[in-house]
């Protein structure tokens, strides 16, 4: 019922958490749950099985392991250091692929001119690319006993390209044969709490809209041929689903027959094309956009090394 | 009673709104409207005449005109021009002062890394700056008749500079001793249909939080001890007025007595230093910045030419 | 015997005056001049008819139209207005090429981050993109009789992604299919007093290095398999040319039988990668790039328009 | 007589070193050196002691520190923290002053918009600004066992603002009244060599020009009342300069009278107001303002622990 009014949210913890809300358990969805006390992050691994969970949950069938970080948006270095190399792993362990020895394009997903929308194009500022110049002097020129070729582009967003994203990824991926595609992203959550403090890992791509059945705008390996590691913060909530969901709080607590159609009535039309985003977005941007940076930098010089 | 829950905007048209909507005379303002149907501009110039009617607005005493512009996010050149040659009309009758002779700066409030709060800085980065050429040059340097001695500066935000943005201004006040300031910011409306469509012009400064009172963090002729005429359009609203003003519809479709108090407590407090904005923030900054400079540009060389 | 010294300019013109001046005919090569009095635009059309003709000049065959603008400088939007549809005028010349019905990608070489460097992805910000518009609304969409599909993109420099750039545009053209290219450059001039005050067109495409011979890095007819127009203005000059230039100079004045090598051997190796640009270059980027989008938005109305 | 070239170096090293390479001692400057072999760096500490030192120098009295950092353009993190650990015992040295309890206010000089000039402006993004944390929580906010009340500006440069920068530090200075300045800036050097490879911190402040006589756009204790260290790093050497250095260098092998008014001669004036600089000053300009920035945070929160 509450999916009748189609709350967005990006993140499969949160779809989760809706049905749970309702004491539901959704058949096809296993979840399991890690609390790594000594750095207080809580890692939640949703995956969705079955074609049916897929449904339920209005995401692809694959693996999501969400990260959630209280001290986030903190400026201690040590500590996204830290998180930075805990991203690698899981990383690492979603990506199931021969790590010997294999090359990788990351997509800075987003819009640079406007703050929460930059945080892909923030990860590729900060990445280290190294494709041109392994091509050009070899393996072992980045003083790293082994080196994979990174290659990274941000391709903007279609109000500055008039391309869909997908057409520019399809078309490089072509050309230059990446082995896998790691796409950047900032995301739509449903509860603000998590804004700028939680990382989803997915091995699923990414699917803009509902993600379930249309395939034309992927990003995934349906589309381009390759396993493509999605990796996403939410920065923003939808500003219709704020209002919804303080609303949904208010009308359980009164009494009317037909509340949700006057919910849905009362919203301003307005407000949909309109998110929701912190006064400090821009320092959040530039602080987890390194630490994603430096996490897929370290997952790449440790595979590197082995 | 409404104002018991302290819903914050910028627009002093929308305060006026507030007690219209509750069928009450505000003593001590002045209302007058005006619709330009050329160009499809609405004008409205609140008056504030009273002690008690600041208290009322929640607004200091002072004229505040505000162009209602449907079109205002339209990429139509031409007719930016003419909103930019009106107001500079609308600048030159707020601004009761000797215009023959006389020297300006203009400072662009606001965030450069936040795209809704970079409206300051972005009419700096398009102004006529010429106190430096003037100074070197003389008067006739520009290529006019006469040219006024503009100068600019886009100080930062507080988080950047541990200065309180008054502190700045009135030291280079101090030195430079400019006879008018134009202080050009973002704003906040209460009301998600005016973002991006609506430039206000105040005789009164600006006055960061209630404005009434507090003279400390002011950028005013109390503070500065010369005029200062404020430009804002407002590109926010704040994410808890609009939660809350959705739902006051809500209850007063619905019954029960102790609704506002529930209102507020079911707004979450992660709402509070968080804005709603539209998605093609960026574009509208970059038109209107250029649309408000043009305004200012006109409005110095018109009157350079006297 | 200069030619030895591999002097490098991207510009045809200074190609052939660098023969000028040892009174050398250039056989394959024919040159046009005209001078537009009204507008002060000087227009040289080099033509490298021949094999012979390329190899001389170091550039491939094709037609090179030069504009020398000598106020591309001053801050007057009217007179930038002009040069707009004086370029578009060009670029419909050189087109060669039914314009009845047409798709473009513009693509805007060199690095944002480098201010001399930015005159592509500058002039990427200010284009009409109008591909996704027409797809997702049809022709008429644009409020023009007809409209052509604009796609754009700004990919970046090597060094930031790892790719060479023909290898990032052949995988877009190959997926989406436009009919011709449009490469926006800054360009190496020979002459400081050439620096943004030239406008290059060429049918040519982009050819790094000497152009002939070598076709690996080329964004051309022969990589792509579509025209590109290749559109430049020189915004450094590389600061080897200009000290070597300089001695020559001084070296014709006085007597020394091994002058040349002497030169040679003085530039400090540390200039090679090294470029000279004009103090105020962050003003001339932003008004020369306004003014090339302008030119191409008037070009791709003026064709829709037929 | 070479100094009737007015060859410009922003650097005390190089004024040295040409009369270095005259053999002519010069009286009034006192000058010692030093190797760090660990770390690579060489410290020159040039003191110009007399008004005849002054004027041999072309540069004011006070102590001037170099640091030649070979390594300092590689993307080494660990090897930048060590630098910026140097740098600021260096100014622990230079700024003799009761560090105990003192507030400091940095200047980020110089034009974020052209590329070698952005360093200021780059060192006041990474600097921590405690000032309004401080005068809002207190001393102990900040989490270290004591906080200096540190505020930062990048006031932009005079073609954008109409204000010499010495008139807006003077009128914050007066305002908010700090105990020391900190001014960062790009230098110009001399010798490409030195370019993103030296910091240089003085006690003299800025002194545009000549620096000696004119104290009219000085950033020093003479303008504003309190002491104010630069720190520069050179990341261009004037255009002019370049060609007439290695234009003496040839005359030197060869015979001529009037060789010196030749040189003169040959160099084009539209070399004067253009700059040398490397290509990928993008990327130095970003790791250097980073570790200047470490360097100033270190010191700060070092002396505040005290």
């Amino acid at each position: 019922m509450l999916g009748s009014y189609n709350i967005h949210t990006d993140l499969a913890l949160e779809d989760k958490e809706r049905f749970e809300s309702d004491n539901v358990e959704v058949s096809g969805v296993s979840v399991e749950e890690f609390y790594d006390e000594e750095r207080e992050i809580r890692i939640t691994e949703v995956k969705i099985l079955t074609e049916n969970g897929a449904k339920t949950m209005g995401k692809p069938i694959g693996t999501y392991i969400t990260m959630e970080i209280a001290n986030l948006v903190l400026p201690d270095e040590e500590y996204h250091k830290e998180v930075a190399r805990e991203m690698a792993s899981y990383i690492n362990n979603i990506l199931e692929f021969d790590k010997s020895d294999f090359t990788a394009l990351v997509v800075g997903l987003g819009n640079r001119d406007v703050t929460p929308d930059a945080l892909g194009p923030r990860v590729v500022e900060s990445l280290n690319v190294t494709r041109h110049i392994v091509r050009e002097y070899g393996k072992y020129a980045m003083g790293e006993e082994e080196s994979h070729m990174i290659s990274a582009i941000a391709p903007g967003v279609m109000a500055q390209t008039g391309m869909e994203t997908w057409e520019i990824i399809k078309g490089i991926v072509d050309t230059i044969q990446p082995d896998v595609v790691f796409a950047v992203d900032a995301l739509a959550a449903r509860n603000t709490k998590r804004l700028n403090r939680t990382i989803q890992i997915a091995d699923t791509g990414i699917h803009p809209g509902s993600g379930v059945g249309n395939h034309r705008n992927e990003i995934s390996k349906e589309t381009l041929g390759i396993p493509v590691i999605a990796i996403g913060v939410p920065t923003v909530v939808d500003a219709a689903t704020i209002v919804r969901d303080t609303m949904e709080n208010l009308v359980s607590t009164l009494e009317s027959d037909d509340k949700y159609e006057i919910i849905q009535d009362l919203i301003s039309p307005h407000l949909y094309g309109m998110f929701v985003t912190p006064k400090d977005i821009d320092e959040s941007i530039d602080r987890i956009g390194a630490t994603i940076a430096e996490g897929l930098n370290v997952f790449f010089t440790q595979n590197a090394k082995v």
